[in-house]
């Protein structure tokens, strides 16, 4: 039962300093491409889908990488669009302890996927080949040509009956001051188009401006995602908390809210290797659980142990099959198998 | 005292990737050679002694390569034999967290260890050379070939009064289905031959199909190692247990059996950097123990601590001296000497 | 005018030790996958075809690992089946100066591609994909299995009109003693199903026993070439010369022979970074001038100055465009351009 | 008579795939920081001058990586301002043989230094602590911008009675269509107020739109070089002509123009490591020839031997001192001095 | 309100393995530079401050590589003294759970340093400079010669009104047998000399042979310190306690004492990456804070957590900013910020 | 026919910087240990000899990794005392065209072997169980102590009836000005004990103050060692001349000198990769052939190709093989085997 998913996104290079030293101690960089449409549908490539990333990338060096980094991943680059000049990147020095992981933005603004005008993606096309199409918050906080891009092809998917994700991931650095207000209108058009959502309270609270009466995260989780399914019309809503243990032990615990029932996860602890993309797999579990007609229980658990494994494993991007996920699901911690 | 000292068994290639990374992920690979007979022979000429490996190698350039890593290990190449054409190989993915390291076997069914008839080693000049000599289940896996060499060799050894040390060694990948049954009767072989043995109570239950009326697991390794040394006549048993705390930190006790008196080391909890040939880190210190004449206690604490500190360093080969381990030993964490 | 195009083959895992050390100085491998077939389908995606790869990979780590490689560049992997057990290799150690550079294989006679039967692949779905299918000598060389599969594609793509490529690609050490009168009837029944063949005037008179009459070089090119075309029924045929000049300075001339007329490239001198592949290079410069209409003239130039890009590259598999190409032919060295 | 120098330019993060593949290959990269001003600067500190950029960088960890660089090349980081958001950027691919070297920028027109207005930099300041300012028509190219504060820099110089230095390093990429006509104007006003040019006869064809009435090239330099100097009353021009031998092999000549006299040094041939940054290498030799007054000769072989030498150094850097420049001026190709 | 501070110190060569091997099994080192004066003034010059290093290094090779870095680290080389002929070095093998990292010190005893004459720096320039000077007891115990210069350069210090610091800095190795009654006289010497103290309430047992009459730590510190100042006429005095709780895990706690009254830090438990140079960092941590005018409780705390981030980077010397340092003290352990 | 030889000579580490930098651009060193002695040992180890080191090293991690790596060159360590407490030193920066390779030497002149009194070795040991003992000049140039223990070892060994060889590699740096006077004497005295003498016509003239009547170079060889070989009753003496091309190519011829008649070799010209050590392969396969009966014209036949294929490896020790020499002897440039 493989599906043929589309996701629509940026694909940034990630050039991150090897092992803990900072930018100005070193003088190698380890690159690779990524970003949440590359990972999400890496994720899915890993369980058997086929997944077709909708971006644009310049015609030259960078952007030849680039693809073929994707195709490595697993994806297929058809709707890549060759144009534009740039490719957004972020420079990544490592944490350690008290010290913080930084991360530093460069060349976003004029990359070749927020300069892309509608007409450079064959949108028809795309809608037609494919089951599923992933949105994004970051995407969204581009600016207003990249809205209008995915807001098409956000209605031309839901007219045609695609499923449409949609993954809220508020970045506050992108949307500057006062910019729940200047994203919520964007969001809830997304909402009105998605089936699937992914979100927690937070977003609901400050980018939907919604209340909730309760006192308990997950009475407040059970509250406001019924509100918010209601209101947009949204079959699944899923979700994570994080708690930051320390530098290098998060927690995690997922829930999915479908059919006016909110199911959690069970609460995982774990070792962090690379934080980065460890959202993506969630969404990716989320949506194989969807797809393959897991009840919510098996779907949460599915989506939160892909999560933690992505804190595994090197690089923003999931490589975790399903037999890698069931087998953590089902098991404990073993010696090396050989 | 140090003493001469032998082992038989395959050199393979380890092939891993560096840091975190999958192999679908990286690019490059590090390279060494190991094995049981390697391993305790590395740790042995850490001791003081002479160690030489009864083993086949291909006259091309990864034999050469083996020829010198084993050499720069500190063995005698003296009975390795030059002949055949391919070397066995194991890929290693390391783990990280909930993710479980992998090991990938390759090449290993037509290695010239594995193809080497009887002849090809000279065993008369073997046996007069040295006093001890060590055998491993691994091994007796393997093929009718292989274990004829074994059993061979095994028998001229114990007729001409070497010290002869079988570590059982399971693997149950090896042996495959039924696998128990079909390695009994070479088990009892190799256990008739040995003057120490290295195995603990899930060998005895398992392999040998022994059973033990106790609950407690102090009370079934002493029942069954009486039992065992009784049987088969054996000097010495000594063996570890293992648990597994999480992905980076395990906890070992060994124990050794003499006399009919069964002794067990402290319990030892510690990171865990490279798990592979930590167990024949144990057997060697059990072998130096013995051969040096410390007690029980004290030989127990030293294979027990051998192991551990064979957790700590890079690579299967242990390399830690004499020194090394009395200082752990006696000594509590402390703060870099300079 | 992008084609489909197909080549079976194995996919070996090329370990190369960096730099100039032999495998007995180093202790690290930089590794990738290619093979004739991989390397002619790279090269083709790289001049805008669509490369499907026939072939078949173990389903564990080092499978995992081929086929993203494959994907990277730029091969689609749906004809890849995953099974049996092994990888082939090779080890390269880089020559320098008199010393030559070495390759050591290891582990060949059992991989999945030599061991899988026919009825692995889907001859039939992959008949009706693809216009182009090619095949290569060294497959021919592995054993009847492999012979078999090959022969059984190549009357199925005959019948169905798929242009059929066979690369003569005669390996001495494969073939062992009185290997070209082993060869022969393979080599002949290959030759009669192809449409495009690569092979020069030693193929004709070692493995197809010819003679001729001429002294002179391009008289025997000219005179035999004349005969194989008429014999088999070849409508192209091409190949190369090529002269070492010293170890890292060869110097290449190609021709083609199409309609009677046997044409020369201009003679190319160039410095040598990585020999490995820059045959296959070749080859996949003739199919792209076939299929284009290049007049043949052009065809050999532009295989030519393919083959010789392909010795600047890192790695055995062709990464040039049909832009770098035209660049070279076209144009005399030049300053960085910035 | 160490004296204080000033360069007016960009500093440009180098990001460099390590030996010969290309970036869709490989997957690290060896970082560096460079520009006109930062080469020249670090020449010249290296014999002996101190060296002042001014320059802009942005707050950042991408700055500060660059600032420590421009320590560590041996320069003053005083009148670096940080401001601004962005580093521009180029990635360097190495070419072999018939594959050239291939240079993508990224991130240059937003750069800090290219965005920073005029009153970010104390020019009074500057102009007063300097002896000797240098200019490059790189940083020309850029915008209106930074011609603004390039040319009142050079105004209060020469009012002060400042060393201008101008290097013409006229780059057609950066100017577009018609550049030599947009360029010409910006050139003047450069001319107008330096001391000394970097240039050869193509500059004062193309961009001075000069006539020459010679056939041969040394003829033409000095006609040209002559006018040149009358008309915007220069008193030392200079600047090479580079031959390219091979990919691997170049050959340079340089000459100086000064009291209406020209001067050619020998011809020199020489292997080729990295070309980038050699013609400032020239530059710095010349403007220590000057400054330490060196006859003509003498600095015209200077500066082609430290442009020589600094073909066969890592990076865009010059780091040969004058002791080192000297020894090959002397000297013949020696063994290793041990 | 930059301050202009210097350092006398040796600068040594640190060669560290990479990952976790032994010298024996590794065949690459890392280097960089570091001391005890290099890492205070690169600290103090990440605070703003200028820092002055007062050595010698020889005029070779290594000599250039070890100038380059203190530059590159911030620090000003002007008073680096360029004679003798060797670089002292350590080689540092990364420890592991519980194996100690081990440190081989090489070519201490005639490194250019330690053999440099008191009128190889031109101490009067120096003092009339700067306005803080740094000396440790690692040089006190090195030879006459060094001693004579330090005490000298102290006197000259004092005199002239500098601020002096002076680090205790007791290292047993290098007194050898007897080593506290032979370094007292000196360590007095100094502390006569001394502004600010670093030491804790073991130095004053063991090196100045005190008493005390308390039983609890916190009451030894006060008691001791108290006396120290009083006899010694010292106004700051300022320290840690560690405590070793695995290692990979310390628990650090600083306290300052001034006008009489001892202030304890808050106590800070952390993950190690590099130890070496942690002191230093609360050393620089102290004297910004006097220097700044901070309160002996944010003077502590700021010391305290500027050590605890130093051991959270890679190398020798400390890299954190006031802001850095800032923003751990009053925050919590976060996610990525981007 | 394997022959058990000694040598006697410093081990020393050798740290080069990887590719083109300078040391005070890189950041990382590759480490090997190496030395006359090592090298000649080396090389004849891979002839089928057994080769025992006689040096001291210290007892610390530097003196255990030199071990290990002259262990894994084939070495026999032995008598190789461990005492003292530094390892002389060698940094290596390659050059590249103009730009001359550059030694820094550090820490020589306190290494073990150069501060080890006669007696730390058991010469009588040694002698009886070798058959041929190796000197170098080098090692004559150290201290009075390390003379001593020379020709301590020659006498025994001339008097046991052991084949004497001593290499006189004279190095000017060592012995200062008005060297060859200095070390006259002590040539002397080596050249009384020795049977075969690695020397060429500058060594007769500058270091024996010979002289000669002819102007042809060939003469000149033919003239001086019939007198040397007479005047201090020598069976063999043999030597190359060197030209150096360029950078990177050299051409080597060499001669030997028996029964009164001296023969040269071919002239060999080649690329070069590394040439420290290729002198030491030269000795060595003098040694070889005079041990194995090889004619004059063979034996000075296979060192000079033994001396080039040592240019063409990583690292100062040579690693062919006597088939390696042969094949090249015997044949012409090749394309790769496979």
């Amino acid at each position: 039962m493989s599906r043929r998913m589309a996701a629509f996104g940026e694909v940034m290079m990630r050039l991150q300093v090897p092992g803990y030293e900072l930018l100005k101690q070193a003088n190698t960089l380890q690159y690779s491409f990524s970003g949440t449409g590359v990972n999400v549908l890496a994720a899915l490539s890993h369980f058997g889908h086929k997944g077709y990333l909708v971006s644009a990338l310049p015609p030259n060096a960078l952007g030849d990488a680039a693809v073929s980094y994707l195709r490595k991943l697993g994806i297929e680059d058809t709707y890549v669009s060759r144009c534009g000049h740039e490719v957004g990147m972020y420079f990544l020095e490592n944490g350690f302890g008290a010290r913080p992981s930084r991360v530093t933005y460069a060349n976003r603004s004029l990359s070749s996927f927020n300069t892309a005008s509608t007409k450079t993606f064959d949108l028809p096309h795309i809608i037609k080949n494919v089951e599923v199409i992933h949105f994004c918050g970051i995407a969204l906080a581009m600016n207003t040509q990249v809205r209008k891009t995915m807001i098409t092809l956000g209605e031309m998917a839901k007219e045609k009956g695609c499923m449409v994700v949609f993954d809220c991931n508020y970045r506050p650095l992108l949307w500057g001051d006062n910019g729940h207000e200047k994203a919520r209108p964007y969001y809830e058009q997304l909402l009105h188009l998605a089936d699937i959502v992914i979100m927690n309270e937070k977003d609901a609270i400050h980018t939907l401006k919604m209340e909730t009466t309760k006192m308990e995260l997950d009475d407040q989780i059970k509250e406001l995602m019924t509100i918010v399914a209601e209101k947009y019309q949204i079959s699944v809503i899923a979700g994570t908390n994080r708690k930051i243990e320390s530098h290098d032990k998060h927690t995690l615990r997922g829930f999915i809210h479908r059919n006016k029932k909110t199911v959690f996860s069970s609460i995982r602890t774990f070792p962090v290797f690379d934080r980065i993309g460890s959202g993506d797999a969630f969404s990716s579990g989320i949506i194989h659980g969807v797809v393959k007609g897991f009840d919510s229980r098996t779907t949460v658990e599915f989506a939160t142990v892909a999560s933690m494994l992505a804190h595994s494993v090197v690089g923003d991007t999931p490589v975790s099959t399903e037999n890698d996920i069931v087998k953590v699901m089902e098991g404990t911690i073993g010696d090396i198998e050989r």
